[in-house]
């Protein structure tokens, strides 16, 4: 319809409204005519001028975000093992697209027929119980926004030097999505635990047959059989069809392809849980079986390789999340630390989940270092990298969570500093 | 690894945990010798023999999942105009992905290059504004899921026999997504708005030119100008690069593609709001702006395509919303209506958003029928059919939200039935 016919159109709208009975409308707030002095249009630019693209089945982001992307960190030498990063930096809001969850594989995705894939409980259980998707599907289910984050994401802090490169690519092996699934508790009472037992050994379906070990009582609380991910199946790299979800605790813990579940009396000692996911301190000890993730934040607006035009009021942004529940406060400095302030948290916080908070800022356009640490609900603060440092030595290759520094130039760039 | 190369490295970590020094682990609960008879392992399927596919900068969902789709109707005498809908049948949890999120076009997707597309806020103001979108993303950002409807959604219900159809094909004009944009109100006032308006008239860049008018107090309450969906920028057919969201309003007020808000003292008598989106009442007068979204519950679990296996117990699940705030109840009856009996609701359970409702129920191979009821934080309560009709007639088009009925046989299959 072009202007002149909607122009027309409205004119015997207008006609019609003022002398039919039958049209008559019912809110008085409603005028019969319109006003003859609408603006005139701006411009009409290009693409409203022919018809756009169809509608599509399945849609995808628009080309222009082409560089919005994982960025895949691989081991050259192991066919499907190493990384791939979630882009923080580009993203808002609190929900990752399943598209960009991180990745951490360690021998490739493995392409499994859904309906041909088993979960098998067993070991220090009164049967075994073996599990179809469809089996499973039947039982009550549960859904919940819940971060994961790999035991070795932002390991690039333990570095000497700063790592110059974006905020995701440091800090993105860390991802949030909404999980559906089955609570495992129930499982696990149906194929009666023994006594004896106090940890479970969780096995993945994928070339590595990734093993890891967690203790009974956490299986039992809260940890989920994820069958769907932001609304649909789950992703094939984040463990199409079934995935083993443990809130808040260490990313390989949370076992993709998840194929069995064996009740035991000690951990297996996989892998995973000694040659790696351990750390040797100062004192000569290894940690090990180090679950819980620490409460960590990230300014993602402004950071690496964003740049402020020009003085003036900008909104700091970021993510904080902690594996000990709810983040209570996020404090941010903008001149390195001598000065905290309190962001607004985007309501609902919720528990195990990614927080999103934001903070206003009036750059002066002088250079000034952006900090922002955590706090979450069960009192536990965010560390300076010194503290960090001073606790696990320098051998450190898992668990970094020391709060992260922005050093905004006077021309407005952002680079990764430590102070 | 094979299994014999494991084994040994087993064997090589327990002499070391027992005889090293350096390699103690600090905590007691942790043995120093695994057990020496785990289980053997239950048989390695294909997909284990090989390493799996590799790292991907973008993820999609399985090939497996390929029937989970937008289900497109589309109008052949018009390019670009009709609907997709969601595949609710097919989804759990409350999040929609956004390859999944239903569409509604007058004219196609515009391709707006992301660098040139501009808002323009003008009309009863002290003055015209003009945004980039980089311009609106230094403006504070806020995040919230939130459901968007189209009103001509479960529009089937008016016909005289029930549509035999998936549920997402009768009521996925629905969908809920995690918005983030800029309130709304704050640019309002840094325009000036003139105390004589009371209406704010919004358009969209597509070659529809789409425009809808909303009352002024709403625009100022809580709406949004969302450049993110569901942590990346808004996908192309849900708006790319700027969308109007208004919350729990009809889905058409949510203007894609917007480009010009202006503010006035009268709506704009567009055709989306007179020739559609208003309806004819048994009165002979005509409901229109008729903004709000009534309490809606369906269940997707099962629903039509379904197919119960044999008696037993299964969850039946499903979605609320309502435009008037948060769902307080859900009532589910599995006697046809004969008695009704509360559901859980997935927590948290947010206002103008997706709430899931399960409950458990025993079927007992017998025929019966299914309903389910929402209740909103309003009183609100999702009407019976014959009530809903009885109040607007036989006119209906737009704004159908009466209690959906699925029939269950005796041999387990799932029908849309009136009763």
């Amino acid at each position: 319809m072009d202007e002149r016919d909607e122009s027309a159109r409205r004119g015997f709208l207008r006609r019609s409204l003022a002398l039919s009975g039958a049209g008559l409308i019912t809110s008085s707030d409603v005028p019969a005519a319109l006003a003859d002095a609408l603006p005139a249009d701006t411009a009409r630019p290009a693409w409203m001028r022919t018809p756009g693209a169809a509608f599509t089945n399945y849609g995808q982001p628009s080309a222009q975000e082409r560089s919005v992307l994982r960025w895949i960190s691989a081991n050259r030498a192991v066919a499907g093992n190493g990384v791939s990063w979630t882009p923080l930096h580009d993203l808002e809001g609190t929900i990752t697209p399943s598209g960009l969850h991180f990745e951490r594989h360690h021998n490739g995705v493995p392409q499994i027929p859904i309906d041909q894939h088993r979960l098998l409980i067993h070991g220090l259980t009164r049967r075994a119980l073996t599990f179809s998707i469809v089996d499973l599907a039947r039982y009550p289910l549960r859904s919940q926004a819940l971060f994961i984050e790999c035991g070795g994401n932002s390991n690039a802090g333990w570095h000497r030097l700063p790592q110059q490169t974006r905020a995701g690519f440091l800090h993105g092996l860390a991802s949030c999505s909404e999980w559906a699934g089955v609570p495992l508790g129930p499982l696990l009472d149906e194929a009666g635990v023994d006594p004896s037992a106090s940890w479970l050994v969780a096995e993945g379906a994928d070339a590595a047959a990734v093993q890891v070990s967690l203790p009974l009582a956490k299986a039992r609380n809260d940890c989920m059989l994820a069958l769907y991910q932001n609304g649909e199946r789950i992703r094939p790299e984040n463990g199409y069809p079934l995935r083993l979800i443990v809130p808040g605790w260490e990313g390989v813990l949370n076992v993709k392809w998840l194929r069995r579940l064996e009740v035991a009396d000690q951990p297996v000692m996989a892998r995973n849980e000694t040659a790696r996911y351990t750390e040797l301190l100062p004192s000569g000890k290894a940690r090990m079986f180090t679950f819980v993730m620490d409460a960590k934040s990230v300014i993602t607006t402004p950071s690496p390789g964003h740049r402020l035009d020009a003085k003036g009021v900008y909104e700091i942004r970021g993510l904080a999340w902690s594996g000990r529940g709810r983040i209570r406060a996020v404090e941010v400095s903008t001149d390195g630390g001598a000065h905290w302030a309190t962001a607004r948290l985007q309501e609902p916080v919720l528990p195990f989940a990614f927080t999103r908070f934001r903070m206003a800022w009036q750059w002066p356009g002088a250079p000034t270092v952006l900090k922002s640490r955590a706090i979450d609900e069960s009192g536990y603060v965010q560390p300076e990298r010194s503290v960090l440092i001073a606790e696990r030595g320098r051998n450190g290759y898992f668990h970094y969570n020391a709060i992260v520094c922005w050093q905004v130039d006077e021309d407005g760039e952002v680079t990764h500093v430590y102070s």
